[in-house]
């Protein structure tokens, strides 16, 4: 089964919105294991609605559109498949007793265009209206077929879930096809695309091959800009047990092989974020932690604020945006503040100032001019950890203003991951 | 001119990222006054890819491919695409050159598999990277084009500017279509929708009426979440200085009407945010700010940062989230931290320990759980402006931990807005 969306709206055309309900269902039938190799979106125009029908169908086996049945002279979905099926539009009155008593329901007036969400075209079945006023369809079209669903996206999910997804799978099984694909991400931060690539060749070569078992795994790349790379893996089985044991396997093989030539690049998994793998060292080491930030502004401090539970670990910043900010309150010596030292002592301050057992401090020039003869991009990162000298490090970032700041805040995050593992293993060691 | 945009990425299809750059894209052609009128979304499979490229090539005069441009294995755009311009791939020496500087300047290793990114269809022009390591493409297949850009947002955007959109407009032109489309959005903060909606009841219906003149006006509104609710002004004319006779004498009137029935939501023209329309006044009113924030937790302080200039006006901030840090550092009196009191001596505090002219604070409840005898959604902003007692509002907000924290971010900047637009307007008249 190879299903294709068709969302309809001029506004997805212009950008006024987003389509998320085409990524949502993709995600519903990636999950069911339907194929889905194209997503189409269209205006509010019947021909080329006909047109965009005409297309998926004839490189798919189902087609579900989505949007376009609303009241208003606009919505003209019904109008495009009666088209495509060469049929007439009919007024089923059962839907037409249904939409009148939603309006008397609320004491609103109904007016005649509310009436054209009751015509149907020859030949298709309407799925219920349960929330709103606009039925859904299922259209037969020979051995394919064709789906309709409102554009309000919980009217849209409560439909494909109710009256399509079990069509489909119906549909599919009698195909002889039944399979469960599910994705599993590794989040990695501080290497390259390129890297990653030349470290997973073999995996890469290896699942290439004609699999020796019943099922498969696919290795893809996603650059997601200041979050770092995802790996993703994705399994494909006859069930959900032998997916699991894919991926379990897969996973495994990818962390050797990046901690083995990249190092602690794995971060965390799926929507692990890097403040939330922090947040866990910090609890599991019992530490508070305070923050001295200058360039990223209390960008760190927001991200550590967002995970839940903060307030038992996370005591507070000091965003020392002016010199003497970071001189009066901070104890910096005055000199230049884009220096080793200066970020050496704004860790030593924000640990005392704030009462913390731990304190990372971030100094640097996030543009557009040069400061104290350093360059646009140059950032100190210093961390004072329990009992041990305090450690600075100097990162040179790549962007502008804004991604400078956003890398730098996320490269801080890192060094301090990076460092309660290394105390987590030298204790255990120990 | 039709544009069709073709996204590359099997992530697209599973919904593992909304397709963000189509949408991006669509907006910049309406703007242009260039029509689009199919999109479509395809894996990561070559011959897949060929044949949406064929669909589009066939229904449109142009297509922009965006995605699949990257080092690696999955990215199969380029050979994509000299299927479709049925020609060999070459390697370009100069671009290749320039990814080797890349890595060189960078002092990272390159792989064989970068190499891939300079290689070019024959009879294609190589749009040059300036961000990142992938070009783009300019692919002409007679009368028709076909243009290729990378999937990164910020690259994607910056070649589509530099190097898509003047030679679309060129083609535009020759082909003698000549209408320009122009918006304009007025941000707004502190109402509703329908409110909106209601005061400019008027308006719509007067726009509605066939147009005297030789262009039109439509309104839009667009909610924006915790960045308020736009107002879209569209104006479509035969040239740009119609347009913008059109789109100056709309947004007069309209922020007349707005001004005269709800007071002073509108904050900004088009990409304004609240913290520009915020250092504007601080600026114009040579004072210095500082912060105090708690439960918003550096939020306010890195959105003020990101304002270009900042340096010159903000001090910083203190983020005592932990209350032992807002009794030391700030001074407040030990006692409960969720209160009007609370919030008046963080701001006295941040005032007085960051060398401010002005201090904003904050201080409420972003939950999960309750505080200090006061329900989820509970905030406090203080404000302490030069020779006036410390003003405090208390806000209560809906939502979530996340959308508290971020409505209570721009609210506290929204008060500050106001209370300096007061302060100007009683200083002139004073």
């Amino acid at each position: 089964m190879r299903v294709e969306i068709v969302a309809v709206g001029t506004e997805l055309l212009l950008g006024q919105i987003a389509d998320t309900n085409s990524a949502w269902m993709g995600e519903q039938l990636a999950a069911a294991g339907i194929d889905s190799h194209f997503h189409q979106a269209v205006g509010d125009n019947q021909a080329r609605i006909v047109l965009a029908l005409r297309t998926a169908l004839a490189r798919g086996d189902a087609v579900i559109v989505c949007g376009g049945l609303g009241p208003t002279q606009d919505d003209i979905t019904r109008e495009a498949i009666a088209e495509v099926m060469n049929v007439a539009l009919h007024r089923d009155e059962v839907i037409a007793a249904r939409i009148a008593a939603f309006f008397g329901d609320r004491q609103r007036e109904m007016t005649e265009n509310n009436l054209r969400q009751a015509d149907v075209p020859e030949g298709a079945i309407a799925i219920d209206q349960v929330q709103g006023t606009a039925p859904g369809l299922i259209c037969p079209l020979g051995a394919k077929v064709l789906y309709a669903v409102p554009g309000v996206p919980h009217e849209m999910a409560e439909m494909f879930e109710r009256g399509i997804l079990p069509d489909l799978r119906r549909r599919s099984a009698e195909a002889g096809e039944e399979a469960v694909i599910v994705s599993r991400v590794l989040r990695t931060w501080g290497t390259s695309e390129s890297a990653l690539a030349a470290a997973l060749q073999d995996r890469f070569e290896l699942l290439d091959r004609p699999a020796a078992g019943p099922g498969t795994v696919t290795i893809a790349f996603l650059a997601s800009g200041i979050e770092g790379i995802k790996v993703r893996l994705t399994a494909r089985a006859g069930n959900g047990s032998e997916v699991t044991k894919l991926l379990d396997a897969e996973e495994q093989e990818v962390r050797r092989v990046l901690a083995e030539r990249l190092g602690d690049i794995v971060f965390g998994l799926d929507d692990t974020s890097m403040e939330q793998a922090v947040a866990d060292l910090v609890v599991e080491q019992r530490l508070t932690l305070g923050l001295a930030e200058s360039m990223t502004g209390g960008l760190i401090a927001s991200r550590l604020v967002s995970v839940p539970g903060a307030s038992t670990w996370f005591r507070g910043a000091v965003v020392s945006y002016a010199s003497e900010v970071k001189f009066s309150l901070l104890g910096v010596a005055p000199g230049p503040v884009v220096a080793a030292t200066a970020a050496e002592q704004m860790a030593e301050g924000a640990r005392r100032v704030l009462g913390a057992d731990v304190a990372l401090a971030i100094t640097g020039v996030a543009g557009p001019d040069e400061q104290d003869g350093q360059p646009v991009g140059t950032v100190f990162v210093a961390l004072a950890l329990p009992e041990r000298p305090v450690d600075v490090r100097e990162i040179h970032l790549p962007g502008d203003r804004e991604r400078i700041r956003q890398y730098s805040t996320i490269s801080a995050l890192d060094v301090l991951r990076r460092a309660l593992l290394e105390r987590a293993g030298s204790g255990r060691a120990g």
